[in-house]
């Protein structure tokens, strides 16, 4: 941990990984990190399962694409990851298919990487659809990293649906909470924003942090996305929007750990102070 | 207890009571109620302090006005609404300051009064801006009445914002969850719905349950409301929302509690059976 809380900028890459290749992948995902650096980002999210696409076959598709991500025995994704975050100067949030260190688990994980290294890797604790039969549930509280001008918390996609798993980031001191998805596509009422993003909404509201949710495009084994990216600051409302479109697209937002560490709410009240625990 | 869960119609009335005159808003209420159950509500949702008004002047002014609620003691607000609500063969939630028994503490409570008497009494638990001069906070979760046709819990304003205790109400089985709220007027963001009704949506999508939020309007000395009444369904989405002017308004929604029981979420889901309580 170096420098001090000081504002910053976050770059959410809504790209369209294909699925299975990996090193195409890992092509796209540098080509965006080098390109939100240059646009001024310091943190850069990038949508779940990005290396490996999301729709997988079943078990020995997700392990054979899985990777270890800690130490002498880091996968080539994480590997790569960690050097173009090096490289350009920032931090990564980015979905992988995770092989656990026995080699026998799979998880669907998310690494934050800078230029010191794997600074934390997330499994996701809520699986949806059919991930329980190709991962398995991780069960440990989403990780805060202190990157010196911010803490970064991580979960990914469906944990955001469980309040008491985001709160656990914000009570962490995440001031931007940070969430690979891939949302599947799904019937929105006319005029209506899909009910994915305002959740990311509500759950920054609550919490009074930044929610940076970086969802993905492009159909996959018949599978559409929301294409619904969307950083909302510590007052619930959106900073940066996609266009739900099916276009790749990268939302840039300023964020300011200030604001998120403030958790007064007009003059009289607080977020944190004003919980109940005990009666929780 | 009757009857057996079974589709119903939702009233949210979005009125402008008048500070301290108690009698004239319960005039109001009553023909509110009259007017709802006329159009074909079952279930008919008040604004919070709705007999008072809100802007109350101090302690001493707001144990003036307050209140007992239950049995022989109970006070002419209670005994009003429930009498209309028994007239009109509804159930009525309605917001009011309570006395409590020992006659010294005052609560921002709300009632769910019906023909059967007053089937709850839940005491605000987080209070917001100068409350905690006024009232004392509820110690006791929100409660969940079964009506037969659906089961109904109450919160207050506030409370809304913390998921913890909306999550109570979800796990306590409330189908509809009613919250008597006075939304103070904030800036909103153009393009943007106001951040109180989008943590509404939220909160009726991660439990998958309806959420009724009565807002009120009315300048009261000097404060404006969000007039932001709305009812969401267990997706979400908003099935009635009141139309931000100043004007008192009527919405009405039809709930099917047996879409607030089903926790499935597509084939694979389900809001309970995900939950990770061991880690939370």
């Amino acid at each position: 941990v170096s420098g001090s809380p000081r504002p910053g900028t976050v770059a959410v890459c809504q790209v369209a990984p294909r699925l299975g290749e990996v090193e195409a992948n890992l092509d796209l995902l540098r080509a965006e990190v080098r390109e939100a650096a240059a646009a001024g980002a310091e943190l850069v999210v990038l949508p779940e399962l990005a290396t490996t696409g999301y729709v997988l076959t079943d078990r020995a598709h997700a392990r054979a694409l899985a990777e270890p991500v800690s130490g002498a025995a880091a996968g080539r994704s994480v590997r790569a990851l960690q050097e173009v975050a090096a490289t350009c100067g920032v931090a990564v949030v980015c979905g992988i298919a995770e092989l656990g260190d026995d080699g026998e688990t799979v998880h669907n994980s998310a690494v934050l990487v800078d230029g010191a290294g794997v600074r934390a890797t997330y499994r996701k604790a809520h699986l949806w659809g059919r991930e329980p039969e190709l991962f398995d549930a991780g069960t440990t509280p989403p990780p805060v990293v202190d990157l010196g001008w911010a803490r970064v918390g991580v979960v990914v996609c469906y944990d955001l649906e469980f309040p008491e798993w985001v709160g656990a980031a914000a009570l962490g001191g995440a001031d931007v909470l940070c969430a690979p998805v891939n949302w599947p596509a799904a019937d929105v009422p006319a005029g209506e924003r899909p009910v994915e993003m305002v959740t990311v909404q509500a759950a920054a509201a609550v919490n009074g942090m930044y929610v940076a949710a970086c969802d993905r495009v492009g159909r996959e084994a018949g599978v559409d996305w929301v294409g619904g990216s969307v950083v909302a600051g510590p007052d619930g409302y959106p900073l940066a929007v996609a266009d739900l479109s099916d276009r790749p697209q990268r939302l840039l937002a300023s964020v300011d750990p200030a604001r998120a560490r403030d958790k007064s709410v007009g003059e009289r009240n607080d977020r944190f102070g004003d919980r109940r625990p005990e009666l929780y």
